[in-house]
């Protein structure tokens, strides 16, 4: 049996890629594991049989068998344990790559989503304006850090790992924002990790079912 | 040679035992490996000495032989991976713990943690006061989702884990402010946590060393 991954019925971003089945799709398409895909409504997810998978209501959530895991980054770094692929074998790197897991799930992403949630549900306010600066400031603040240790190299610790495939995912939040563009290292980074045949067949796999149709509406929308 | 963990000269909440040291040190202390603490003030911090183990500039660091880690979550898992007692032996359970680590990083604290940097630097903004009613929205209903799921458990998954570790000490970061006392089982989560020997421990050995002579001149300012 192949594991089965829950995503959004209608994914708010319209096949950007960017909820967080995507990371988990990405993972497992690295390392070669087919899965099934289960389509979750938002009234559905806030449901108690859902929530006995996931408790906060949201996607992704894996279950192999009698495991049933949520919250992206332990489900990449299960895939990862699971597999070869994503982890280096030496220790010490192996420890680097899952502490590059946290640093984009703990320290990158934080200030990222935070931008996001303030231009969906704090857009109509009085603050919205003057408060994009401080945000974009912390962003600022994290992307140069990044972008200093990153230096020139591929990937943030040697090989490519599934520190690199969750810090990718992070940073493609930006795209659009002129944030990420000022640091051309770390555009060149994600576009290395979009770049990947694992990225991309996971990418096309989650694309809604009736994409082309849905950019002609929103094309005739317009 | 003893692991040496880095941590703020002087920790900005005067011994709380809230910063990011204090996991990595309670995750130590559990497992019965003894350290050595550098502390670093804020200006070395930022320096290219100190960024050169953590690019954020931040602490803790984690320095054993050649390795060097940074974020607290990757710290508090390389020791839990390579000590008995902060994993279940079993693999769906220890899958499970890893994700109740990465639930406390990636989804309970960052609405946490905004509603505290929002104190310190928003404090003064003309939206402060009416933002934080969003913000701690944002709060009560991730806490009421994993209260709900912890129901009348002692831990989140079995026995105390890593997991654990990590989300009594995000949720330590909430007490006083009257969010986390309307829910009684988390609180009791919380106290459950902080009774544990090595969380004592940990905290006594992360109090400045002036502590009691903080104090009083404290009280002598009232």
């Amino acid at each position: 049996m192949a594991p089965v991954v829950t995503a959004f019925e209608e994914s708010p971003d319209r096949g950007q890629g960017l909820a967080r089945d995507m990371p988990v799709r990405w993972a497992l398409e690295e390392v070669g594991q087919p899965y099934e895909v289960r389509r979750v409504s938002f009234s559905a997810m806030k449901e108690s049989e859902h929530r006995a998978l996931q408790p906060f209501g949201q996607i992704p959530t894996y279950q192999d068998g009698d495991l049933v895991l949520f919250e992206s980054g332990a489900i990449v770094l299960h895939i990862a344990e699971n597999h070869v692929g994503l982890l280096p074998d030496d220790a010490d790197a192996r420890a680097r790559a899952i502490m590059w897991m946290f640093a984009a799930i703990g320290t990158v992403e934080p200030p990222i989503v935070q931008r996001e949630f303030s231009h969906y549900l704090e857009r109509d306010t009085s603050w919205h304006e003057e408060r994009l600066p401080l945000m974009e400031n912390h962003i600022r603040s994290c992307l140069e850090d990044l972008s200093a240790r990153l230096g020139e190299c591929d990937w943030l610790d040697g090989t490519f790992s599934a520190g690199d495939l969750l810090m990718v995912q992070v940073l493609r939040r930006l795209k659009g924002t002129g944030l990420l563009e000022v640091f051309s290292n770390l555009s060149a980074y994600v576009s290395r990790g979009e770049a990947r045949p694992a990225f991309k067949r996971a990418f096309d796999a989650q694309l809604p079912a009736d994409f082309g149709k849905t950019q002609t509406s929103i094309l005739q929308e317009q």
